[in-house]
């Protein structure tokens, strides 16, 4: 009798949690769709959370009323001028701050309220136009201490956040966007890189943990841009060579960072790097622009990926400009048009077996990085640090 | 691993089974809504069944062939002046009354057919112009033991009724629908009571076995109609208080039903009363009027809500003037709008915990009371009484 | 506490097992529907598989990279001239041919390749402008052996397939399909029969085996074409007889193939056959045509129906006539109407019970015929002689 089994995950092996990864802050929403006395329910790591705001301030509770168990999303900001979210059956009403019930509207004022009477609250902060929240089993640590420099320096760099949702867990997606040797060959065709040659092929591929210890920086070094092999022929195939007449302009001009501005110039000693808890930083030869893509699991099957591009400030004009090419160029060529080209593939990965080589020396540190080094609610005080 | 683990349900503590209280009267079907000639296929209680009429008479089924599992719902009544269902795929044909396989129409006159060769037949009746099927594992008893006094009996009441189907389990439902006090808040803003102060919030509810032994009956004292909470401010909020300007009316002129005419005139001793299996009453002060309100478990997700309107008979004038101020004025302010708003709340009620309080007297007591209560095939002749 | 709780099903006692018969060849796709260089998803017995073609020629393979599980059906042909099939995520290519990996594209051509770099084939084989895959453990056999002589010899006859899915598991089908007695009740209205005397009822069913030990025959005997049952009546229903006007033709003639054309000029023993792995055939008395019915195994709940029209090739013009009256007639006659009142029943089959009855011998001799006689890649050599 063969009826249906369920697959192995070759995730389970790797120990990364199908959930994603506790105890960081993630980007869950953008500021700007949430309206004040209009609850929101998301789902983020599994769990199920309201967002709200009263006023101008964002809070998160668990999405279920503690009495009876109706969805808080359902219910209202009756009293606009407080931190409170009103249950939508029986009236228990919620400081968004500290969770506790703070009054029973079917009950009258004197009535007792039990210390049971209260909701997980969640960390919230509004930074770059994005709502982050702390999703975790600790005290959540400064959301600064979770974001990349140019996400947290706004002095210096101005950002441009988009988002998407993925059907898929956020395993493959984390894949998909850390140092996987994909991009030459997925994205050969894409209108952003069409008239250059296509990427070098890196064929050596070493990774360096951060000088702050919470990600990996990659370096990619040899390559090749077009071969021979032997019964196929030519790849790039000759019918889809004739175009590209430019020279390599962009990533695909050099492989070793440490020639370019952003090593001489600014320091930067990766161009590509991913930081804890999910997020991949892939940076121009300039180092004036980094693309940061950040994957917030929602559940076992659907994934955001939120991917903020990140500008350095140079003068008004150059901001502007910077802005006017996101929207006329940067926006649907890489933030959509690209960005899909993975998205149709990733959704469509089957993870009950695999076989790394090669080209996946950088997923196969990044993976084991994050097993090792992802906070830990039980590791004492390291994450306060 | 942090895989997803399904969730306890609070209900399981209860005793009240996932799939409803078997071996009682349910309204199932609108007795207009089935033809003559065309079966139906219904789901009750978790079990398929298929309805069909035949003349006059209505026939319930177990949906499934005996022989090789075809669903009769998909066969048909071709000999129209017997009492038969028969099979669309051998031509099985079944008495409605018996359940018994009277023909096999492929096998001709002679063929031997074995006492196996029947199915599951459920008790109907048609009533107040809904179908009624006993769902259970003993012998029906008579409808009328399970109807309160205003829908058996006919002389002294008319009835309107309408349906719905919810899309979540029958217990919260149950919750909503037994003297739960939610309704001063979820329903405070309906036109059915817009411009009248809102109901009191009883503070003290007791409840009663009712004399027949079949429910208990509410009395609430004591409640107030609005108040100034700490910190938060009035409740009602003085935004939604300026439009109250009537004197209350109806279910809001009085708590205590002892100094109603309908006491004093008709003796009824309350006028909110819940009924086994899933039945709660609503009266008016006037003693004329019972909003019953039925509830038929289809399947563990699925729940069919049955509002029974009942008016006194008092002349054929007033029978007339009901009728008529039901489909212009209670129809859609109090079946659709006013249903309305409880059903988007219980429909995303997450029954995985909950917190009772005072306000849910009503419902703890009922709970109790069904589980207490309801008939089970195993207690001897209890129910046959 | 009643929840639900999967249901039995009585084919696991059959023996019959939930995904298919393995190892026998099965048609699958349209051979005009798999364009060159546009790879193609089907799930055939479970398992899921890329169709492609380059050039001419059809190859199948597991659909999944063995690198990181990408489907291969997001990939392309971009090596067109050669067997090969490239996955979509990091050029992976593999030959359609051997299933191993020839290069992985973003690696160069001098990376390693390991043996274990590869995907399962299937064998593939297109014939009467079908794809026919060969799903199973063991090495392929001819495709000839699974045909029957009408399918295999295309210098005798020629055909026309179409195909439907079914929206159920394979042996509710399979059992319809087979020698089952409904055909006279479920079919005695459509319009291939509409003016003749519905089929005689068989009241005696024989199976043989056929002389190449691949099938089972039926002869059945007996019958009788309409009877007047005891407190029902007439079958046919007399509102449903006036119209058969007509003398019996076609299937409807006779019972005994033996004083038929059939079997006097071409020696045909049985004009209704059962072959393996799932194959019915019917025949017309005249013993020029089959119609060859075929039943594929998509998964545990959907089922690929394949019929084939089989016509004896005269000359020139009597197989243009053929076609031209299966245009004309038989497409919708038979193939969409008369079959599709067996979807909607076979459809809704529930197969948590049963009960086999004298119309049933036909599906039981045929159930334990295949589970007696199907092949099996641990019998050794039997399946290739």
């Amino acid at each position: 009798m063969n009826t249906t089994i369920p697959k192995a995950n070759v995730y389970e092996k790797t120990g990364l949690p199908e959930m994603g990864l506790r105890n960081y802050w993630y980007p869950v929403f953008a500021t700007w769709r949430l309206k004040i006395r209009r609850p929101k329910a998301i789902r983020i790591l599994g769990e199920e959370i309201v967002l709200f705001r009263n006023k101008n301030q964002v809070f998160a509770l668990n999405n279920q009323c503690a009495h009876r168990g109706a969805r808080l999303s359902e219910g209202s900001c009756i009293y606009p001028h407080t931190d409170t979210l009103t249950c939508p059956y029986h009236g228990w009403t919620y400081s968004g701050e500290t969770g506790k019930c703070v009054a029973k509207l079917m009950e009258g004022p004197k009535t007792k309220i039990s210390v049971e009477a209260r909701v997980k609250t969640y960390p919230v902060r509004e930074h770059l136009g994005i709502i982050w929240l702390f999703i975790g089993d600790m005290p959540a640590v400064p959301l600064e201490e979770d974001l990349p420099e140019c996400l947290s320096n706004t002095q210096e760099w101005h950002t441009i956040a988009t988002w998407r949702t993925y059907n898929c867990n956020w395993r493959p997606l984390n894949d998909n966007l850390c140092y996987d040797l994909h991009a030459p060959f997925v994205h050969r065709n894409s209108p952003e890189l069409i008239f250059q040659p296509i990427f070098p092929f890196a064929s050596k591929v070493t990774t360096t943990k951060l000088e702050d210890g919470k990600g990996l920086g990659y370096t990619a070094r040899g390559g090749i841009s077009e071969e021979n092999y032997p019964n196929l022929g030519k790849f790039p195939p000759p019918s889809e060579a004739f175009w590209r007449k430019l020279n390599p302009i962009g990533r695909g001009k050099e492989l070793n960072p440490q020639t370019s501005q952003a090593t001489k110039l600014y320091g930067i000693k990766y161009r590509h790097m991913s930081r804890l808890p999910t997020v991949t930083l892939v940076g121009r030869p300039s180092g004036d622009y980094f693309m940061c893509r950040w994957v917030t699991p929602i559940d076992s099957k659907r994934t955001l990926f939120y991917s903020v591009n990140a500008y350095r400030r140079k003068s008004k004009i150059t901001t502007i400009l910077d802005k006017l090419s996101w929207m006329l160029w940067h926006s649907w060529v890489h933030d959509w048009i690209f960005s899909d080209q993975d998205k149709k593939i990733v959704e469509e990965v089957r993870s009950d077996r695999e076989q790394l080589s090669l080209s996946d020396a950088g997923v196969i540190s990044w993976r084991k990085f994050m097993v090792e080094n992802a906070r830990n609610p039980n590791d004492g005080n390291k994450p306060k640090l």
